[in-house]
Formats: structure tokens, sequence, C-alpha cells
């Protein structure tokens, strides 16, 4: 254990001399998330497809429940339960375009983990950053509770629970919990918690922040103690469920699954769950009584419970769906909270667009008209009222607009347009328009997955360890 | 799956230009024997722990089912659940003694096995050719159901079902269903089906032949068909229980075990079993109402049922001990078959040295006196009298003896010596002896072993392939 003890320390003594001009330490809100005794006990594993590169390397590193898909590298770092999935890295041969940069692919790209402290943490996508088109790096960097680093080469940061980083190059950052950052590069900033900031340099600029006294009621983090709040108790009363699934080797689905759709082995489906053409459902998914129309997805860490979705629905990364209906092609972006009762159903209009870490959590029902943005804390109509916007006002605003606690600055229009563009991209990617010859996506191609398991030393000075693991086509 | 076709012929190609001379085809003894389209189905797996060298490799191969410990390499090969157990192999910096000779160690020892098929079979102990102490090496070689390649690096060769080289090196042979050899170095040898062979150059020559008829109620063995007879049936009959042990991931032990024992996890172990200090219960190992003693050892693919064993009993690889009572240090060799009744067990005494390859198979009880040895085939206590002589007797030859088909030449006194200290060397290396400070061994290193899973391509052209996995400290 002595040898992962060390290892522990090193990253976070890394993370604290990249964040020195920030004078954040960030040892009080690390030091006892992980019981290092437990390091051993979950299994890691990795995917094996043909549809995939193949390419891992793991060296000197714990990787408890971690698993991974895809070209990936973990090097002196702990990943804890966190999902490395290289499934959408770019591929030797492609162009990748940037304002009036066409740049050629010469190797697959690969992630590559190096120093850092993951736990319960989503890495997806590409790295967005024309500066390093091949190498999706993480470094120097502690990221922890259902934290998401989606195409953002990241060095010397930390990220709190919940935070995202979206399309963003970040170096000696601290992104508080729940913030979402989607900003192209940013350096030597502190992020509050509860920021939603996206920033396209020359379009536009959207800024809203939570109420922290709020915000404090779902998600709180101080240091020296573990992440609190409601999204963490929610979370935590459905583990058990993922217990079992993760006890064996072979599992059943529980359900019908189309031809055209994908249902990982290891999300969790309970009863009276359907799943339609094209539909996606990634690992640690977490289905309950869910309708899933064709071409809708569920990624990691979702949970959609007690709802129907029409179909082209994107549930994001973390995102929850609870008492709800929603029309087709809305998207509910990363880690939101979407919370209906039996008698106080949420229902969403078709076209929506639920800006990522959206809290919506009502006692009485509430209906999102037909395109819409919707954005920050929404408990009830009037809240509804100052945190949303139709696409189509957005639209149409040249140059900036204020409502309730966001502001925006920019083109209405640009930002309408890349929502929409990215919304497209996510389901054409995901397989949500597969005819049947064309559009395979990932609901076609991670159909079947071997999977993998690995585990560290059990005991001796490397307990905890994982070896050298190489593994090529 | 046609890649794994052509791995398939290519080996059978390269036994058969190896057998040619013997004029043995080795096509029509494999062709249907493991359904390729299960090849994707079964994880292998490979142990870690800091008591063994760890480096496997594995490139190009299909590796079904199969286990993996120490330093392992496969290339080019088809591994249906056998089990390669590289815990005894030499260490950098031993030095290993043949005759005048004493050869230093260079580096850790590995198996290596290239261009073969194996089928359920077992390899371990390190190679004993003093010609290559580093490569134990299994290369253009096919050896079928339960066959043990025992510390001898083998070439171009067939081992049929139940067959076991021991120490032995071999080039070119073709060894017959249920036969042991022993013999140092073979070349160009067919060895008929039922052949129990130890030879030590200068020193002795024990050799057996079982009546052909009556061997083929135990184990048939003909071109275009399966291996058939009680052996084969035995096992099929208790396969379900270790179905559910490979279906979950983490198991836990349904008997109580000491501190100074071990009991693998893919065991089965049924109810009313004991296990006593410095017990060693291999994977694959089958107990049923087995009370083990002291420093007993149940080896892979053995059964213990409604038996007891006294202590430092060893049942070697393949060994069935049914309805039976063992004094102590009772010695059962590879893949015999010991099947007392409810109302007629056998009773073995004390000392006893019940040869590899002896099938016991009594309707009436029957006692074997203290101190004997035993061998080939006793249904009987008749047979048991051509069949068995007391090692006290056997030391004393000096010339030759005849019993039974039984044919002794040279020094019986080196016959029983060589049996003996191997014995001890068994006990010894299995940690029998292990005092709570002295004496470790595998019943002692064992307990505690990470197990790694892994899996094939699960479609597309290297569909059953596995990936090219290195493993290193």
């Amino acid at each position: 254990m002595q040898a992962l003890q060390q290892l522990f320390k090193r990253i976070i003594q890394r993370v604290n001399i990249n964040l020195r001009e920030l004078d954040y330490d960030v040892d009080p809100y690390t030091k006892d998330l992980i019981p290092l005794d437990q390091m051993t006990k979950f299994y890691a594993f990795y995917g094996i497809t043909p549809h995939h590169s193949l390419n891992f390397q793991f060296r000197h590193s714990n990787l408890a429940g971690s698993y991974f898909l895809g070209k990936c590298r973990t090097t002196n770092s702990i990943l804890y339960k966190s999902d490395i999935r290289g499934d959408e890295l770019k591929k030797k041969g492609d162009v990748y375009r940037c304002g009036k940069w066409e740049i050629p692919i010469q190797q697959d790209e690969g992630i590559d983990i190096k120093d850092s402290l993951l736990i319960k943490t989503l890495v997806h996508n590409y790295s967005h950053d024309p500066e390093t088109p091949e190498r999706f790096f993480i470094s120097n960097t502690a990221a922890v509770h259902y934290a998401n680093i989606h195409g953002s080469p990241t060095d010397g940061s930390f990220l709190g629970p919940f935070a995202t980083v979206d399309l963003t190059t970040m170096n000696d950052c601290v992104i508080g919990s729940f913030s979402y950052v989607q900003a192209g590069e940013v350096n030597h900033l502190y992020v509050d918690p509860g920021t939603v900031w996206v920033r396209s340099p020359d379009n536009f600029n959207f800024l809203y922040r939570y109420p922290q006294e709020k915000l404090r009621r779902y998600i709180d983090f101080s240091a020296g103690s573990l992440p609190q709040g409601l999204l963490i108790d929610f979370v935590n009363d459905r583990k058990e469920a993922f217990q079992r699934i993760f006890d064996v080797v072979n599992i059943e689905p529980s359900v019908t699954v189309p031809g055209s759709a994908s249902l990982d082995r290891y999300a969790v489906v309970k009863p009276k769950t359907q799943i339609n053409e094209n539909v996606l459902v990634s690992q640690r998914a977490y289905l309950q009584n869910a309708w899933l129309g064709k071409g809708a997805n569920a990624q990691e860490n979702c949970y959609i419970i007690n709802s129907r979705l029409q179909g082209n629905n994107v549930t994001a990364h973390g995102a929850k769906i609870i008492e709800a209906d929603l029309g087709k092609n809305v998207f509910v972006g990363f880690n939101s909270f979407l919370r209906g009762r039996p008698n106080g159903r949420l229902t969403i209009g078709k076209d929506c667009v639920i800006m990522p870490h959206t809290i919506i959590d009502i006692q009485e029902p509430l209906t999102i008209p037909d395109g819409h943005l919707v954005w920050g804390l929404v408990n009830d109509a009037a809240d509804l009222e100052a945190n949303s916007i139709a696409l189509k006002t957005m639209a149409s605003v040249s140059d900036h607009i204020t409502r309730g606690s966001m502001h925006f600055e920019g083109h209405g229009g640009k930002f309408v347009t890349a929502f929409k563009e990215r919304i497209h991209h996510i389901l054409e990617a995901n397989g949500a328009f597969y005819d049947g010859t064309q559009g395979e996506g990932h609901a076609q191609r991670n159909q079947n997955i071997s999977f993998n398991t690995i585990q560290p030393y059990p005991e001796g000075d490397q307990q905890g360890l994982y070896p050298t693991i190489l593994i090529k086509p």
C-alpha cells in the first residue's frame, strides 16, 4: 500500500505546484475522498472491438473500477471508477479543421493521462485543441466525483464534483463544483461553483451563476469533507443496483434490444424500460421505467426514471431525468438534474435545449414549450420564466441580452446554430440516424464489446498498483 | 472467425510435418475436438501476485478459458481451457544441477508456447532439460483433453487424452491416450495407449502396459470422434459445478480455510469438505465431502469425493479419489483414477506410492498395506497382488523383476529413492512443511492472487483471436 500512498501524495503535490499562483491547496479537498484500502477491491476493465483503435498502456497506476475504450494511456495516475472513453478520438488520415487551418492527423489520437487523480470522472470526445491534435492529455490534474473532461486537454487543474470542462483546453485552473466551462482555452482561472459559461471568442459569451445558497442544497463541497447534497444522495441511493452488474461475468439483457440499438452490459435496467431502434445506452447508465424513442441516447452516469423520451433525445453524461416527458429532439446537457413528481410531472416540448448543468426540480406540474432554451435553477413556473428563452428569440439577439442571472453578449444566431449543429453531431455519432445501411454510430458499433478485467497487486509493496499492461492489435 | 480457422489449420499442419516420419496424421484426431465458434465464449485469465515473476506475452492466439501464472508467452497458438502454471520455474540467480554440471540461471525461466494446440492441458514445473534451462518451450505440438506437460519441453509432438510427459524432453513423438512417460529425452517415438514408462538412463527402467481392451472402457480415443469412456463421463458429469464459479467475479469460500492453507477461487468445493493447515487446493480442483489433512494437496483437475486424506498427501494433476481413505504420506500420481464404492471403500495405507496413471476401480472393499507401490489396472484383490509390491522389496531389487505385466530393470533402490525424493520435493514446494515462519510454498504464496480476465475480438476478421497483450511488473 506504501507505493500507492506515495503515488497519491505525488499527484496532489504536482497539482498544488501548478495551482500555486491561485494559492489553491487541493489537499483538504482530496484527502479522504477515496479509501486507499479499497483500491484493490474493484477491477478495472477495457473494451475490445474491431471498430476502435486498440492501444492501452497502463503503467504505475491504480485504475480501480475504471473503464477504458480505444487508445488510452495512464502513467503515475490514480483513476477511481472513472470512464475513459476513447471512441470519438481522431483517426490517422482524418483532417481536423479549425478556422482557416486544415490539420492532417498523422496517427490515431490517444488519451494520455499522467500524474493525475480522477475520481468517478468521465473523459470523452476528442481533443478540440488544434495545438495538440493527436494527444488528448490530462496531466497534473485532480478531478473528483462526476466531473466531465470532454474534449478538453487539461494540465495542472482541479475540477470539483459535477464540474465539466467541454471543448476547452485548460491550464492551471480551478473549476468549482457543478460549474460548466466551454471556452476554447483558459489559463490560471478560478471558476466559482455553479458557473455556467459558454464562450466562443468573437462570436458570443453566455454566463450564468447559480445562487450559492440554493446550489448548496444540491451539491456542497467543503474542505475536509466528502461532497454532499441532494445530487450525491440521489446517486448513492442507487449504488447497490450497480454492484450486482459488476459482480457477474456475463449478463443477459432484461429487455429486448433492437438490432440497431445497443445496451451496455454495465448499464442498470429496471423493469418497464423500453429501448427502441438506434438507441444507445452506455455503461453506468441507469434506466427505470424509461421509454427511449428511436435514436435517443442515455450516456454514462445518466439516470432516466419513470420518463418517456420521444426520440432523437440526447441525455448527456451525468444527466438525470425523473418523472418527465420529453418531446422529440430534446437535448439535456451534462449533469443536468430534471426532477418532476408523480403528481407534478415535467413536460419538455420538442426541440428544447436544456443547457448543461441545469436543475429543474419541481413540486407542481411544469411544461416547457417547444423550442426553448433553459438554464440554471428552476423550481417553478416563475423560475422558468427567468431561466428560459425561445430559441427563435435567442437567435435574433445581435448584441446582448440579460434574463434573470443570465448574461449573453454577442451573436445569438451563432450561439443557437452552434448548439443545433453540436446536437446533430452527437446524434449522428451515436447512430441515431442509422437507416439500416448508412449512418452507423456508437449504437451500432458498441453492440458487441469484449470486456477484459484487470486488477492490481493484491499484496506486497506494490499492493494497489497495477502491473504494466500493454495491449495492441 | 477466418483468422482463427487459418491458425488452427496452420498448427495442425506443423504438427503433421513434424510427425511425418511416424506417418501419423493428427488431423482426424483434432478436427472437431473444439467448436471454434465457442472460442469467443470463455474468458482466459492470468494471476498477479508479488510472489511470482510477472511477464505475460500473448500474441496472435486464442486462449479460451485458459489460466496463466508466472512468466508465459503464447504465439500463434490455440489454448482451450488449459492451465499454464509458471509458479515453479527457475529464477534468475538459481543454479540448476544436472549430473556433474552446475548451470547458472541468467534470467527467469519462461514457458514459451508457439504454433501449438493445447486442449484442457496442464503445463507445470520447470524445464528439466539442461540444454534449455531458461526456456520451457512447447512448439509445433498438439495435446488434447487432460494431457499433462510437466517439466517437459516438447516439440513437434502429439499427446492423446490423459497422456502425461513428465521431466522429459520430447521431439516428434506421439504419446497415446493415458500413457505416462518419464524418460529424460525421447525422439521420434510412438508410445501405445496406456503405457506407463519411467526410465532413468543407467539407473532403472519401469514399464507397464494396460490391457488395451480393458483400458478402452476408461478411455477410448479413435480418429474422427471425441475422447470417450468412463473417465470422460466422470469429468463431464461434474462440468456444471465449474460453470458457476467462472460466472461470478468474486466468490467467498464456502469452508473455513486456515491461514496457512490456500483454496483457489476457481476450485469447486461441495459440502462437508474440510481443509486443514498447509493444504493447497489448486484451480479446477473438485472437492466434495473431502477431508484434507495437514499438508495435503489437491492439484489441477483432481477430484476428491467422499474421501479422507490423513495428511501430507499428494493428489497430482488430474488424479481422482472417490470413496477412499488414505493414510499419511500417500502419493497419488497424475491422472490416476481411484474409485471405491460406498459399501466397498478403498483403503490405502500410509507411505504408499500410487504410480501415475493407475486405475483402481473396485466393487468390494480393498486395502492396500502401508508402504506399497501400486500401478496399472486394479479391479480386485487379485489384480492388486499382480500390480503392487512393497517398496522395501522393490528397493532390494538389484537387477530386474517382473510382476504381472510390469517389467523392471535396474536398481530398485534408486527407483524408490527417486520417488521418495520427488514426493518430498512436491510437498516442500507446496508448503506442506510450513511451520509458521519457515518452509513457505504454494499453499502460503498462492493465497492472494488477483485474477485478470481477457477476451478475444468479439467479431470481425480477428474474431476469436486475442489482441497482443503484454504484462510486465
